[in-house]
């Protein structure tokens, strides 16, 4: 019986191929195949266009379709279809890569499927390999150091009722909201309320290539600006800015 | 007269010169100087050992001194001094990096040099390129997800006063703590009057070959253990885990 083998979860970073790890190189081009996650059949897989840039082996490259539906069984039926498809390939005695933009342990499809195969093939062999996650990237890129010394750092992606951001504002030296979208209004109102309005930066789509937009305060928006820039964004609110 | 030269902060990773991106690499064959912190004269650079297998170019470089002290003044001396140098080279038109572990804005020497040359030379031209954190690659090596969905993270360097901790272990989803040091026998008690001592992992020198430690629960480490096991340790608290 051929041996087991391996999976790789690995995180490819924010959207820029050069924010890929030595290591996420070399095991993409030493696998015998890369599953790439998109969110409907007929749709494009964003990590597929950041890897393949980096690819020189000969890797099978098979697209997973995770949809974005909040239908739990919807979605544990879609995980547990992709789990038994990964693991079948594990089975065969191939080695294989699961690529999930940012970090993969950090708000990705790959955690559900991490779990799933944790929880349905106990005996797969699965590693981890970090990738830079997208709140990183939008500091550096919005040249705003996140936390030294004693500061405290909170992760928080935006919640519905974007008033119950505000403990954690009031809280931290920094707050680092994900998810943003279309409740950017309403996150701007509690950032009033706190005085915090001009202590946030805003950065939408970081690390792709001529759609990176650093907004720097976020007092001065326009109307229009309002409706559009919170998609793909990343605030980060630093009371000592 | 010759254009200025530009300064890369560049975050290096926890300690796998695998872990560097490949921007990272790119820049670091391409820049004329290479700066590297160390902690005191007579001790090596520890991001020197990290970057040199990757290192093709013929980068000149450079160590700099900052001493692991609390003392505001001598702190403060000592970043002036850095940042001259830095832009005295950057002066003469020559490209620069600045190499620092985990990530350049997360916890890192380099946000006190950033800071300096913003202030005293703020017409300096530097790029800061995000690196994998420590408390991201802890996740990875032990394992376990961050956060998912609407699950909320706190990174929190670990207070003097251990017992500060708690309102945000009752907070959050998830809490990563960092600097656990010798104060790992206060936060263990703190977790366990809150019943958390089993659903903390700890991970010492992580991505250090041969020295990486991972231990999940804290409740069974001997007197030994506890005495040496939170140096260079992150410890990750998850309620869900």
């Amino acid at each position: 019986m051929a041996s087991q083998g391996r999976l790789y979860g690995i995180g490819i970073g924010p959207g820029d191929t050069q924010l890929l790890t030595l290591k996420s190189v070399e095991v993409l081009n030493s696998v015998d195949v890369i599953f790439t996650p998109r969110s409907a059949p007929k749709r494009n897989s964003i990590a597929r266009k950041i890897i393949e840039p980096a690819l020189k082996g000969k890797a099978q490259i098979i697209e997973l379709t995770f949809p974005m539906t909040k239908d739990k069984g919807e979605l544990e039926s879609h995980w547990s279809t992709a789990a038994a498809e990964v693991a079948g390939i594990l089975r065969e005695g191939k080695n294989a890569a699961f690529v999930t933009l940012g970090d993969p342990f950090f708000y990705s499809t790959y955690i559900y499927l991490y779990n799933k195969l944790k929880e349905e093939y106990p005996e797969a062999d699965i590693i981890t390999l970090p990738g830079i996650s997208s709140a990183f990237a939008s500091a550096s890129a919005a040249g705003v150091p996140i936390a030294i010394g004693d500061e405290k750092l909170a992760i928080i992606p935006l919640p519905r009722d974007t008033a119950a951001i505000r403990p954690y504002l009031e809280m931290f030296d920094t707050v680092i909201i994900l998810k943003v979208g279309e409740k950017l209004r309403g996150l701007i109102d509690v950032l009033t309320e706190l005085g915090l309005q001009d202590n946030a930066v805003l950065v939408q789509k970081v690390s792709q290539k001529g759609s990176e937009r650093i907004i720097t305060g976020l007092s001065g928006l326009s109307e229009a600006e309002l409706d559009e820039v919170g998609y793909l964004s990343t605030v980060m609110v630093k009371k000592n800015m």
